[in-house]
């Protein structure tokens, strides 16, 4: 697909600092963009990539103040770059609509219109498929589940029995969902395994990475509310509830029964202990393990994490200790030779 | 299915205080259930749901004193919940014993009675498979592997060659058993890669969860004792020895070599370092590392990990810097004060 | 497989210490090795278990002094160890080269000379693989992507569309190759998915543990270079370039963009946040956060990571606090003693 600046100007509702009729055919990362190329800056750590870049032109924060043969000043560069590569690389073709002659589909199972139904897939009795469904070679969808109007699911995935699943949603390769949550119990018998016989409930728009794990609930459903996107080898334990447009990072994990309300984002190899509360909106940064219910609104860090403002004190008074140190000798230093004067005491030769 | 309470006070070898004529049809959360449901007190967190629960029935601890229209008191609220749940809700039809013809069977595996051996299912040659084991779809089984009585395989799973399962094993879905382990060394040609020509040995009524990776052994096996629990995302590596009735939870990784005695418990995103040894009954909070062999019975924290009660200090004097910083400011100016006293200095003005 | 220790020694070129025509026909654990058996010394850990052995040999570094019935001293017995063991043991055997029945293969695909294609393999459109590779049971290749001479690709991974894989690589059960990155923009509409556009080069001679999770570039490529080793539960994000001949350990994660230069090691569980440059032999010790760029030839440990050495005092200077508050006590004391003496004030009776 080519484009002209002129056209790609209305495509991102953009100013154009530049030339309407250039065209461009191809979008590259700043450092890489050369001739034909657009490219944008999204991230102020690429600013220095400026003076080299061979890029035809750059998309660019509307208060951006530098110069460049060809600029689009937009409200959000990220997103402006985002609507402009879904039209330079449209990506592979979409598979057609069709059952390939190798997937199994249990008698009971009822198919939408215009569903793929990929080679190996399997696919269990009672289950539903909505319409437009794509599912990816080799994957498992179990008994009596549910997949809304054009989710994706791609290879390998296993969705077991009882799971509903919303309209568009995207479930990544290798992912697991439904299988059995982490629950037994002690007893004078060895290990007793607590039945998980609830569910899962993955609502419309929900983006789950490759190789995650989100088990299914015990007695209620783990339930993923719409619009959250999780990256990959994350884990969502049983009767875990996540609320709505949330990000989870990869290797974050969710013990079981936490809630996560709505506009949560969770950064990488967070944990979140079990039984939890976390507020609306709140931010917990990488590799934070959270023990505590957590006020809507904050941000917080470390392990056991605390508000970034409190944490980063943490970090500042560890690092003054050398500091304390080289005061207290100085102290005493003082003092002792304030007793020696008081007392007229000589210094110690090894003192 | 449905019980009277009189019934499950006897299922559960609890205490009814109550009617023993009402008829329960279904378990629900505390904060959710309703008529015809019974629930559960297992954790204290969930007391405050007490007045507002709508259940027909509470499973209590034998010492609780609140009172409700019928309480069944027993030993242990997890454990009851965990028999009730079970007849209540049987789960999905277990699959009917067969071969599913899309299933790819080597010439020289052996199979027991009454196996499931789903769709797409491969199984090399000289495996053998026990009576009564449910393959689901999708799973490898390697060359020369064993799968014991019962055992049950979910979607996805890859058994590499050379493992040996027990009885009564549950391996969740896209869990890989018996993968090479992470054997190197740096040559002066470059990196040579360390056979890896163990097995995996795992024993009677282990339950391994979503997306484990367990790696084979270099030499000798790598080894899960029975009974043991491990939770998703999990990773054993080469040659780890699991002792019986251990729990890992999600993503907890033990490096090479590592022994865990019986009965340890290692919660979720805990490291633990090649070649340790992790003594009997040992506890190891969320998110350590353990750098260092952890002697029988103790509980442990922190990354590096460290006695529980030790850490706990560590965690307190970190906290008391602040006041330390109070206490010496107010000792420098008692000295500062205490020398121009003496000395009969005024004191400058920019101090 | 049988050899005599003379023969042994040649093929590690080492020095032997006895008999030559001791007949050898496995290898084991130091402390489980006996009759027929040869072991090796590769970890100081294990000498302890010297007394106890029963190997007919030992494989001992050049400068070991101790003595034994039969010793053959080398430069480096882990890589002894490795040549032997694959003399010895040669593992299952290799699948006869042929395609079998049950593999979809589109038409467009390219299939090379002695080409190994397993039950439920799926091939899609445009796909090319070359001579003597493996691709075992259950595992989907992406529309476009290329599989390079003698590659192995173990049961049930995927390969999305798009990826270009080199000669002589490994990818171990269940691992992801060349999912969506995780590229979103929060809009007012809500989120915003960005187009994950680029693919996956992976270089000759890499290895990919069991579940690992490798996504595909936004614009340009996630590259991994020539002969680096990737143990399992790895997450590797969009557009990060790996050097080569780096090590990254069970469950380390790095961010999206981020760069590590050649020969890094990363320990597990680490993580490393976007947009950083890791230099030339770095070393990360296990569960530390990387949150800056790291210099060549830098040690680091913590979260966040730190040098390795101002990490250790930092630990230290922790753990001097219960120090530090003594000699504040000692010196609070004196203060007080020394300015009741100065001012005649007695002490008081709560103090």
């Amino acid at each position: 697909m080519k484009f002209s600046l002129g056209q790609i100007a209305e495509i991102v509702k953009g100013t154009l600092e530049g030339d309407p009729s250039v065209v461009i055919s191809e979008m590259a990362e700043i450092q890489n963009a050369g001739p034909g190329e657009i490219t944008f800056l999204g991230n102020p750590r690429y600013a220095k990539y400026l003076s080299v870049t061979g890029a035809e032109a750059i998309l660019v924060p509307r208060d951006f103040t530098g110069s460049y043969k060809n600029l689009i000043h937009v409200d959000n560069p990220n997103y402006a770059y985002a609507l402009i590569l879904a039209r330079l690389r449209p990506g592979p073709p979409s598979p057609q609509p069709g059952i390939r002659p190798s997937a199994v589909i249990a008698e009971s199972a009822s198919l939408g219109r215009d569903v793929y139904i990929g080679p190996n897939v399997v696919i269990d009795e009672k289950v539903s498929i909505g319409d437009g469904v794509v599912l990816h070679a080799n994957s498992y969808i179990g008994y009596d589940s549910h997949i809304g109007f054009g989710s994706v699911i791609f290879p390998n995935v296993t969705v077991y029995h009882g799971v509903r699943i919303g309209k568009n949603v995207r479930i990544h390769a290798g992912a697991v969902i439904g299988s059995d949550g982490f629950g037994f119990v002690r007893t004078e018998a060895g290990i007793s395994k607590i039945p998980q016989a609830g569910g899962v409930l993955i609502e419309d728009d929900v983006e789950i990475g490759a190789n995650c794990a989100i088990d299914r609930g015990t007695l209620g459903d783990t339930v993923i509310r719409k619009g959250t996107k999780i990256d990959n080898l994350v884990q969502i334990a049983h009767n875990v509830k996540i609320g709505q447009y949330c990000f989870l990072a990869g290797q974050s994990g969710i013990a079981g029964s936490a809630t996560l309300e709505d506009f949560v984002t969770v950064a990488g190899q967070v944990g979140i202990a079990g039984h939890l509360t976390i507020g609306k909106g709140v931010i917990i940064a990488a590799q934070s393990g959270v023990s505590k219910d957590i006020a809507a609104g904050s941000t917080v860090l470390g392990s056991p994490a605390q508000d970034m403002s409190k944490a980063s004190r943490e970090l500042a008074h560890i690092r003054s200790i050398p500091d304390i140190k080289q005061r207290l000798k100085e102290l005493e230093k003082r003092t002792r030779e304030s007793y020696q004067a008081t007392h007229g005491i000589k210094k110690a030769k090894n003192d």
